[in-house]
C-alpha cells in the first residue's frame, strides 16, 4: 500500500549517493546544465585548449597534438547581468591548501577579472570532510595579504567560505550563495 | 631635419597598413590584448573544442582526434562587470549574409544571454566595403521577428550597426560602442 512513497524516496537517495560519488568537475557540470535548462544562468567550462601539431587534411583528423594551458579559469558566465569566473579546486587536505595549486595565470586572471567588477570565486570541495565552500578570490586574496603564508588554512576556507550544501538537483547550486550577496 | 616625424608617420601608416592585411580573428585577439594590457576589458577567445580518441600515456601527446563543436559563441568576457558575448563574422557578400552562417547552438546561445541580460552581438566584417560593423545580437533577433527571410541584407547591417574604425591600436575598438550604449 505504501509502496509508491518508499520507491520515492529510495530514488531520491539514489540519486544523492550518485551525486555524492561524482567528482566536482561532474557535480559544476551538472548544475550548470541543470542552470541552463532552468533559465537561472548560462555558465560555461571551457574547452581544454589543446596544441595541434599535425593534421591529416584529407580526412580533417588531427594526427599529433598536446595539451596546452589555459590563460584563464575553468568557468565563466552570466548570471543576471553579471559576469561570473570560478574555479574548482578539490583537496585532500584536513589542515591546509597550498597556493601553489593555483597557477600564476588564474591569479593574474582573477585580479584582472576583479579590476572589472566581475564577480570571481573558488570553489572548494574539502574531501576529508565532504563539504563544499564557495570563497571569494577577493577574501582569498586579503587572506594572503594579511598572513604570509604560502597555504590558506582549511579553517579559514570554512570561516570565510560559504557552505554549498549537495543536492539532489542542481548538486552545488553556488548560484543561490551569488544571489544572496548581491 | 624632418626625418624623425616622418619615419613615425611611416610606422604608423606601415601598421595601419599591416591591420588591414590581417583576418578578423587576428584583428580582435589583438584588440583583447590591447584591453587586457590597459585594463580596459577581459576578453578572451574561447579553445576550440577538440574531441580526443587516442592518448599515448607514456609522452602525454594525443595521437588521434578530430575538431569538435563549440556549444557556445567564439568569445566572452567582462567589461566594468557586464558580460559580453560576441561572435565574429567575415562575409565578402555586398547585398547580404544568410542567417544559416551561424549555427543552431550559437543563436540558441545568444538568446540565453539575452534572457540573463547579458550584453550579445557580432563584429561582422564586410570584406566588399573594407568595413566592420557591431550589431547587437536583439536589433537581429528584432529584423527576423520583422522579417520573414533567411538572411540579413547588408544594409540592415549598416543601418542597425554601429561601425567600427579600423585603428592603428586597439585596431578594432567595440568596447568604445558598448560604453557608449549604456
Amino acid at each position: 500500500m505504501v509502496k509508491y512513497p518508499l520507491g520515492i524516496k529510495n530514488k531520491k537517495k539514489t540519486t544523492i549517493y550518485k551525486n555524492r560519488g561524482m567528482d566536482l568537475e561532474s557535480l559544476i557540470n551538472k548544475t550548470n546544465q541543470y542552470y541552463l535548462d532552468n533559465d537561472i544562468a548560462v555558465i560555461y567550462k571551457k574547452p581544454t585548449p589543446i596544441k595541434i601539431i599535425k593534421i591529416n587534411n584529407k580526412e580533417n583528423k588531427i594526427t599529433s597534438a598536446v595539451f596546452g594551458c589555459h590563460s584563464t579559469t575553468d568557468y565563466n558566465g552570466v548570471y543576471k547581468g553579471k559576469y561570473l569566473d570560478f574555479e574548482a579546486k578539490t583537496t585532500n587536505s584536513k589542515t591546509s591548501f597550498p597556493i601553489a595549486n593555483f597557477q600564476v595565470y588564474q591569479l593574474e586572471h582573477f585580479k584582472k577579472v576583479i579590476k572589472q567588477d566581475g564577480l570571481a570565486f573558488v570553489i572548494f570541495e574539502l574531501k576529508e570532510f565532504g563539504e563544499f565552500y564557495l570563497l571569494l578570490f577577493k577574501d582569498l586574496l586579503i587572506y594572503f595579504a594579511n598572513n604570509k603564508r604560502d597555504s590558506i588554512p582549511i579553517s579559514v576556507i570554512k570561516e570565510k567560505g560559504y557552505k554549498i550544501n549537495l543536492m539532489l538537483n542542481p548538486p552545488l547550486d553556488y548560484i543561490k550563495i551569488i544571489a544572496s550577496l548581491s
